[in-house]
Formats: C-alpha cells, structure tokens, sequence
C-alpha cells in the first residue's frame, strides 16, 4: 500500500491532494514541518511526500522550493487543489451564538468578508487549519468553530455551519509528489522543473531564458531564491513544458549547464489536473 | 523636520534603516503593519515611509511587493542594512541563569547555533524583535533575555550581554524609501523599478527581457508575483540600471508597455549602500 507523508493535522488540506494524487486507499503520514516530510522520503519512512509549492493568491512557498535544492528527490507528479473554506463547528450553533472563530491566518485572510458579519465572534489565528477544528472541538466553555476543510469536519465529526466562506472563489494551492526514485512511465504531458545558478554577469539571466526560447521549449514560471552565503545574488527556478528525455530538452539543457556555475534537475511530471477541495 | 514611517517598535531595524536613510535628527511614526505605512505617507501623515524589501537569507517581502502595486506611491531610496542580532536582558545574567529567550522567528532561526548552547532557555516567539526587548523588561518572575538590535537595547536602558550572535555574518535586509513624490534631483547612480504583466503568449518574458538585453540596461532583479483573479499568472517586478529618463530607458520602456497588458513605474532612485545596523 502507498504511504504519503503530508505537512498537518489529519484533514488538513495536504492531505486532500494526497489523496487525490493517490488515491483513497494510502496510508498517509502527518507531519509537524515541511522538512519532516523531505526526511520521511529520503529516509524510506513512506513512499511519497505531498509539498504545496504554490498558491494562486500568496504566491511561491518559499520553504518549499529551498527544501527541493537542499534534499536531492524527484519530483514525480503535480496537481492543482481548489481551496474551498467551510465554518465548522461541534453543534448546529447559530452564526450569531459563536463567540470564537480559529483558523490559520492565511485562511482566515481569505475568509475575512465572511468574518466581518460575524460581530460576536472573537478571531484567533491557530497552526494549522485542521488543528483549528481540534481545538474548536476541545472547546467546551463556550461555543466556537473553526474554518477548515470539508474533510476535516468529517474527519473530526463537526458540522458544517455554512459552506465555501472564502472571498475569492479561483483559489489554488499547487502540489509537487516527491520521492526518491524518478518516474518510471513517461508522462502524456510532460513538464519539467530545473534550478541552477547562473554566473554573475551582464544579461546572464536573458542568455538562459534564449535558450529555452530558440528551442521553442515553453516557460511556465520562472522563481529566484536568495544564495545565502553571496547576498542578492539568486537561485532561478524554471518549469517548462517536455520532458528531460526529450532531444530537444536534453540539448537546451546542457546548452544552459555551459553558461551556469551549478544546476539540477528536478524532475520530468505529468502537468498537473485541477480537483475541488 | 522630516518624518518617516516604518513597521514595528520603537527599536525595530526599520528604525535603524530610517535613521541612516534621513539621519538622526529625523520624527519617526512606528506602525502596525506595512499597509499602514502606505496609508500614512498616502494621507500625508509623514513625508516617507521605509519598508523592507528583500533579505539575503530569506528572499522578498511578498507583502511589500503587493503594497508597492497597490498604491500609487514613489520608490526614492534604497539601502542595506547589515542584520547584527544581540542578546539584550535588564540585568547582567549569566547565560545559564536565564529561563526564556524571546524574540522573532527570523531572528530566532538566525540565531539557532547560539540558542543551542543555551540549554536552560526556553525559546519564545514573538511578534517582531523590538517588541521582544519590551516583553523581557516587563517579566519580573524570571531571568528573561531578548534577541534585537544594539539600539532596541539603548531605548529599552537593556544590557547587551552578547553582541553579533547570528549564525551568518552576512544577512542583509534590502529597504526602499517610499513617497508621494517622485524624487527631485537626479540620482548619482540611478536604478529605476517597474512591474508589468504580460500578455499570456509562449516567451513573453524572453521578449520583455531582451528588450532590456539588446538595449544593454543591466537587469539587476526579477521577481513575479501572482496575480489574484488569473490563477498562476504573475507580475513581474524588475530592478534596472539607469534612470527613467534616461532617453535609452525611456525607449526600452516605451517598447516593453507594447507587449504589455498594463505596465508601472515605481520609481527612480539612488542604488542603495550599505549599512551596519
């Protein structure tokens, strides 16, 4: 049976892609930081870490991508979640009843219009999403909810006070499945990720991304990360469409090599679906 | 007399960076938030404001970013500010006296090597460093320390009992100076800030980038953010050598707002130096 280890409380949004990415019949891991999950792969603990590396109202997880340079995994599979908030609580309270609301500030953010009708209820920010469901639920002096996922009402057995809270409907999270091994079946529609340093010189970033544009390869998104031991100079991350086997990629990709001081793949992955919270 | 806005306590390094960006003899208005800073120099409540931009450990400030596209304000400084992390207590403890080590996460992290030979200490986050110094005065049932700036210690009448404690000597913060005017006299070595969003098309950034590559305008950063109503499509922001009116800048520009969908200047400005804090 596959074993996927996660970042969070059980219900956690982590562990929806997980699932979707595998199936419901795994075995997943929770995990207290994103670097226990990197460990628990590279350690054969279990067979797939699940990583969000981006959101489409945030931005890049930072943590994240400085985790794929430092543990030398694959990534194996992609996948978009729609992040859908729900009001959850132990009993059929009435919104007006709550006086407190938990949740994890990033979810709190996107559910403030929601938040703001609700005059009695003090807001707390928590760790986690789904812990905030624990803690609700560990509430017994007064009445309280969460704001967490659908699955983690269910999980915890809460019920769902009001449904899709947050204000903006086209949010999501992007996930990467690592492992240690690369991907047996070649992808249908392959995307690959690299990161490399480039030498420190005049339109060196230009010269890289020329390569990839004469070839015709397609640049999805391009990141940089800090160098910490050479201030304000970066890391760029690329993703493109092909696969590394590709002719076409093998040869930009050593063309690109010849002008960087360092690079490594990071791995060639189906392109990602998109799946409903 | 000028008066200048920043984010944090009185003592935070945002005060430090105010104070070398306008001198000593400057009013300065601790803030909230960012977006409070914004607010304050839009309503003209202070001539400038300063916010942090970009650490060399941990990369940009995604929130000042949003900000700077948000309000229509001037970038009219820049300068970096040499991170020097302290150990601040009221009295001369030893180091194995005290119970509790308060400070940000940042400043906490940088400082994990030092932390680790504190074996009696208890290791408390909190919301930024300065604020640190005032909660560790205010413990009166046990020997407490702080991790912040030399001139948190100075404001708070604190004990430096251990100066430079980070783990990396060299850990920049990278601030600008913002305001409602555009600076009036032409920067020595000027560097100009735009952001831009593309049309959706395969090597739009290849062909935005060359046309600063074949102009010979040093790109000197990129960085994208994500824009909230397209899901995974980006901003980009970039820094640049030489001035907005420079006739060859004006020309790159001018042909760069062609292949875009909406194009901002934020500023021209005097390339940043560096500081200790």
């Amino acid at each position: 049976m596959i074993k996927a280890a996660f970042q969070g409380e059980p219900g956690a949004f982590s562990e929806i892609a997980s699932r979707k990415m595998f199936g419901e019949n795994i075995t997943v891991s929770p995990s207290f930081s994103f670097e226990d999950v990197f460990l628990k792969v590279k350690n054969d603990k279990v067979d797939f870490g699940i990583i969000p590396i981006e959101n489409s109202l945030y931005g890049s997880v930072f943590e994240t991508y400085d985790l794929l340079l430092k543990y030398s995994l694959n990534i194996v599979g992609e996948l978009n979640l729609q992040i859908n908030h729900n009001l959850i609580a132990k009993k059929s309270y009435k919104l007006s009843e709550i006086k407190k609301v938990y949740s994890h500030p990033q979810a709190l953010g996107q559910c403030s219009k929601f938040l703001k009708k609700m005059k009695n209820a003090e807001v707390v920010p928590t760790y986690d999403t789904a812990g905030s469901a624990l803690i609700s639920l560990n509430n017994n002096t007064e009445p309280s909810a969460a704001i967490a996922s659908k699955n983690a009402a269910k999980i915890y057995n809460l019920k769902i006070l009001k449904p899709d809270i947050q204000n903006n409907k086209e949010n999501y999270t992007r996930f990467y499945a690592i492992s240690k091994t690369k991907n047996k079946k070649k992808p249908e529609h392959p995307k690959t990720s690299i990161c490399f340093e480039l030498k420190n010189i005049p339109g060196a970033l230009f010269k890289a991304l020329s390569i990839f544009a004469l070839a015709e390869i397609n640049l999805l998104k391009i990141e940089s990360r800090p160098i910490p031991h050479k201030p304000f100079q970066y890391i760029f991350y690329i993703d493109f469409t092909g696969a590394i086997y590709d002719e076409i990629v093998k040869h930009a990709v050593k063309h690109l090599s010849e002008i960087s001081i360092s690079m490594k793949l990071l791995g060639t992955y189906e392109r990602g679906k998109s799946f409903v919270s």
